[in-house]
């Protein structure tokens, strides 16, 4: 064998025993028993401790050293390798334990001190975990820019400056768009109660009407839905409210985007570092561009309005054009996860600039929640009431997450650059959407961008998708015309 | 760290893999979806290849010498980690390999030859099977027995010949019984159907009533039920047959029998060699006890009775006394797994003494169906139909599972002596069994037996719970007075 061909077959058990520790985490959300948690803790640490072995196992560096590429796929497979072997040896055993353990007790405590609205009870564990993440960027990166290499973890190839770019073109036509909006009456909202199992059928139609395979894949009840698994394996969860049955649908059709690209990958890839979406935001990408440009698109909604009659009778909106209006009704609010297309990224454009701010220094943890306020304020136009609705709201700090914010509106920005390609592409994807067919829409993403997995950089999938450098435009004129027609801006 | 703490914190790590690696084979039973075989095929594989690497690890012989065990639990942890290095040492990759590939070629081809009822083309691969697996034996045992080699993986200190001893006093007597019962009127059996909810829905309250803790387990479907993991998630599978409710039941309480043992050792054992049950047929015994001698007794059945009345109202069986003879009704029939408590023994006796012969040479796999075929008419008085319903019946050979059938008749015997010294632990069994109610005797069990796990050998296991050495005779007095009571004989 040569060098590359044993590197691959040691690589490709590290992927098998990838995919084992996700599974672990997708039973522990959806079938662990709840006495099992300590048993599963040390279950989780061992392979971890495996997985870090097999990254920085002395034969990977040899290999690398030799390995001669024949063509792109295996100059793209040594690329990730490398990557994954600087990373991990360049972060000390001593760190990442320190690591592991706070950020396991910052979870905790963020979880505490959310619940008692208790701001000052979490501050000092997370100024822990932010100087510990310098820390780790540092060891990782020199005296680059220690937010740059978090971030890379997540979207190689971005920097906290190319996004600030992009973001702060975003940002004051969202906040324009947003205010013109809501100065406008707000369409009917949903009432009543939808019969839950009802709801899962239909989310279930959804699901496959997006592609989804569940000849490799399965679909459960989890209490915050995600996408789990790579390859043969791609497993979804969803959730239901008896009151808001888009919460069920709109969860399913976003994982699903999620699920659809790694089930969309090239099967030559499976178990190696191409078979796996390429970065958080690319990923984000195929989950919005399901749920937002196809799935609450005019066309879309038509049919999901027949089949929501079909499901649960006159549901109290007249037709399919008040429907649409309710699907994509904008509103105050002070929660991300709940926010709609044009809202959502102003939460996250928020939470980018004030953990940028808190990594250079220029921010001091002390100061984060008035910053976060003070933000919300200019930004949204109303107070934080309370620190479960501002800095207490999202997990991801108190988990070390810093850098993986922006991929939401990396995403976003992505999908609108997918959309405008995907409609000059299949001019007629309307009337197929209109019937509930995504075949064309979904087939075209498959082609043009999921089955190359991770061949290419976050930014040249994108390109090679749509034939341009990724930019904000796209989606900022398609967040204008979709708004204003609804609202006749 | 001195030594042994070094072991066992290396070793701490090796179990919950091994967790892990069961509870990937949980998942292939229960949740995975279809298309996903291939890759779970490598997943396996790959941590089998982390597990055995561990077990062979060169530090966990060096810390072999050195240890200094400090009590009975250490010198226990470390007897569990020498044998389990000694043998897997013993066994060469490429032998290790050679079985792996063969045994599932193996079972692939006894599947399609039972389904052909064709024998000739299950032979030639069985043969390779039962060369390679002697080739094992002889690398772990050299010139010694093979079939001791074997049998000492799943029954440790056990060996053919006491085996034998032990067996040929039950077959004639069991022999005897079987036909004096036949010659007997038959009991009623169950006709019309019962609710497939209901069944599962009783099932579950029955797996309660025998002590199934579901905070540390859970009860799912299968195609063949199984309890599977250790510690503090072991969970177990049933199945429905809309005819046969018995089915669902016992087979749910006799998985609840092998979970609790494992639900039942002391915590203090958790991830260490003690904290699993320490042999087949050790761990056979508590699920034959729970379902047989406790679960099929007449004052357990007086109360499933009630309930089964509760759930599926008048379903044709009389009174307590008549159920109780129809939960326990011997007939005729070629199929061990469905054989009752009088003749599934026979069914094993069989198999051991062909297996056995097999692994001595003393039968060649060209005459094992023939032989087959001899025994059975000699023991059950009329012939095999075809192989499915012969000697192509079960799928241990074509795993390679030679030594593993002996342990369930084992389980038996051990059952028989638990049974005799529980009865004389807690003489008002038979009240609180009457009310559903197994507590003290699960409790018994508990306290004499499964909290120890793996301290004793599996015969010193017994010896510590019954005060005696192990012996088929209160097996045979409890089977005697049993069905002598039901068939008046």
């Amino acid at each position: 064998m040569t060098a590359y061909q044993e590197l691959m077959a040691f690589q490709r058990e590290t992927e098998a025993l990838s995919q084992i520790a996700g599974r672990l985490g997708w039973d522990q959300e959806t079938m662990m028993p709840e006495g099992a948690t300590p048993q599963r803790a040390e279950e989780h640490g061992a392979m971890a401790n495996i997985l870090h072995a097999r990254r920085i196992d002395p034969r990977v560096g040899d290999w690398l050293e030799t390995a001669v590429p024949a063509d792109d796929v295996a100059r793209a497979n040594l690329r990730h390798i490398k990557r994954s072997l600087d990373r991990a040896s360049k972060v000390p055993a001593r760190l990442a334990a320190e690591l592991a353990k706070t950020t396991s007790l910052a979870h905790r405590t963020w979880a505490q001190a959310r619940a008692d609205e208790d701001v000052p009870a979490f501050l000092p564990i997370l100024q822990k975990v932010v100087d510990l993440r310098k820390e780790e960027a540092a060891a990782i990166a020199g005296n680059a820019d220690p937010y740059d290499a978090l971030l890379d973890d997540y979207e190689p190839g971005a920097t906290g400056a190319s996004l600030a770019a992009m973001f702060d073109a975003l940002r004051p036509r969202l906040v324009a768009l947003r205010s013109a909006i809501l100065d406008k009456p707000a369409p009917q909202t949903l009432s009543g109660e939808f019969d839950e199992a009802a709801q899962l059928a239909l989310s279930e139609k959804l699901a496959l009407a997006f592609g989804y395979s569940v000849a490799n894949g399965r679909i459960d009840k989890a209490v915050h839905p995600f996408s789990s698994g790579s390859g043969l394996d791609v497993r979804i969860t969803t959730r239901t409210s008896l009151t808001d049955p888009f919460n069920c649908f709109y969860s399913t059709v976003h994982e699903v985007g999620h699920a659809a690209y790694e089930q969309g990958i090239d099967q030559a890839h499976l178990l190696t570092p191409l078979g796996r979406g390429v970065s958080m935001g690319v990923h984000e990408s195929q989950s919005r561009i399901y749920e937002n440009q196809l799935g609450r698109s005019r066309a879309f909604t038509s049919w999901l309005y027949g089949q929501m009659r079909d499901a649960f009778g006159d549901f109290g909106i007249a037709d399919e054009g008040a429907f649409y209006a309710t699907v994509n009704r904008v509103s105050d609010g002070f929660i991300r996860t709940e926010a709609d297309e044009v809202q959502y990224n102003l939460h996250v454009l928020l939470r980018f600039d004030l953990e940028r701010a808190l990594m250079a220094g220029d921010l001091a943890v002390n100061d984060l929640e008035a910053a976060w306020n003070d933000r919300f304020k200019a930004d949204f136009g109303y107070a934080v009431d309370k620190p479960s609705n501002g800095v207490l709201q999202d997990v991801h700090w108190s988990e070390g997450l810093f850098g993986y914010f922006p991929t939401y509106t990396l995403g976003n920005v992505y999908a609108g650059c997918l959309h405008q390609a995907l409609r000059q592409a299949v001019p007629e994807l309307d009337d197929q959407l209109a019937q509930g067919d995504t075949s064309q829409a979904t087939g075209w993403l498959r082609t043009h961008l999921q089955q190359f997995g991770g061949l290419r950089s976050p930014a040249d999938t994108i390109q090679h998708a749509t034939g341009n450098a990724p930019s904000e435009a796209p989606l900022l004129d398609y967040l204008d015309a979709k708004f204003g027609d609804i609202y006749g801006l």
